[in-house]
């Protein structure tokens, strides 16, 4: 059963500080919670209904803790009202500098809105980049909002908070980034590995980053427009990169 | 000042039934309202702030009606909270077929979120995409999260809603689709007219409209997510027919 103080801790994960704190976060619906499961995350419980418990009795004998709830209290538990199948919590990881091989590597200037930090993590682990190097002001990776939009792929892209002037200054690598005066992505050439840079949702890319970009590149636009959002422009970019790669 | 049956007015607008019934919507925020009154759009009224009035003082003569109002009353008048410069109420336009001709044209068959139809409305504009057809399970076009993520794109794109039965059964163009069993994006051959078709978001396309693909394709995937957002799909595929054109 569900006890208030397991409520009420759940419940303070969705606050920023208290997830840092407790160095925990949480993980809602039935899809997230079994990628989570089949990852190399510590799963410290899982709240799910009779019906999710029965159907995924397998993979939870693996775990610590397996908590019954009705769909009205996982309702209630999650900050998605929508969720009635299963939710988790688990450890953090740390906040590790990626060695980064022979692949390329997305950097966030500044992107503020969870569910696009969350989309972009989903669009990049389909194109296979598995770091992003994230400004200290971007939204946080374990926001409820940005492991939601990231439909599982939480478990397999890793991400490095920093400040993007130093990691930059040290940086040898060629750095893409979409800027309105650039070379035309669909003739951009890419090389083995790379950075790139995805610039904020208002302001684009910011001006202590600006100096560091080598290959400006730019998404060509027909119609009355003026900007895209910073996650379809992600995914423009990275399937311009792979099919540079065909 | 802002009466307030005015204020219950403007509140009611956030509910599709009662936007039906008065054949009105509501834009919020100063880029989105500025490229309102610049559009053929009918603006009934405008409340703003007193610096948006200043500054914009020129377009706004036009209007019938400008209300100033504080930055407070503007956060709590809209669906927004972050809204502090500016408001407007306008009529929607008539459901109208589009007359298509030498151009491509989007389906949305059964796009539930509000935030992705915005999306794409404003990524279909930067390709220069004018109309959409969308089933009428579709998130409504005049929803306020829906016109906010358009970024102003709405004033540019029409949208027909219709049962895309009906409508396909009547279509002579080629009709795109992405599925995961396709040809590689990377590779299609677009005409200079046809339709796309984008699925819903957990359930691409529908059983309804697979029959009428014509030109099945795929975005290929490097890694492990299932699937890509539909907003983003939709601005893969019209950057390769972009670049297609080139």
């Amino acid at each position: 059963m569900l006890s208030k103080a397991r409520i009420k801790f759940i419940k303070s994960l969705q606050v920023k500080k208290y997830r840092k704190q407790e160095q925990s976060f949480v993980v809602e619906g039935a899809k997230s919670v079994i990628e989570l499961l089949r990852s190399d995350f510590d799963t410290e419980v899982v709240v799910a209904s009779a019906g999710f418990i029965r159907s995924y009795a397998s993979i939870l004998k693996k775990n610590r803790e397996v908590i019954e709830a009705t769909e009205k209290e996982l309702a209630q538990l999650g900050s998605f009202q929508t969720n009635d199948a299963a939710l988790a919590v688990a450890k953090m990881k740390a906040n590790k500098m990626p060695h980064l091989k022979d692949e390329f590597c997305l950097v966030l200037d500044d992107l503020h809105d969870p569910g696009n930090v969350g989309t972009i993590i989903r669009t990049a682990d389909w194109y296979g980049i598995q770091n992003i190097v994230a400004s200290e002001q971007t939204a946080d990776f374990y926001n409820p909002k940005t492991i939601s939009a990231t439909m599982g792929s939480f478990t397999r892209v890793n991400i490095f908070y920093t400040n993007l002037t130093d990691f930059l200054s040290k940086n040898k690598l060629p750095v893409y980034g979409t800027l309105m005066q650039g070379d035309n992505v669909h003739r951009a050439v890419f090389g083995s590995s790379g950075l790139i840079v995805i610039g904020n949702e208002s302001n684009g890319i910011s001006e202590e980053v600006m100096p560091f970009i080598t290959h400006p590149i730019t998404i060509p636009q027909l119609g009355g427009a003026e900007s895209l959002n910073a996650a379809i422009a992600t995914g423009i970019v990275l399937d311009n990169l792979c099919r540079s790669k065909e």
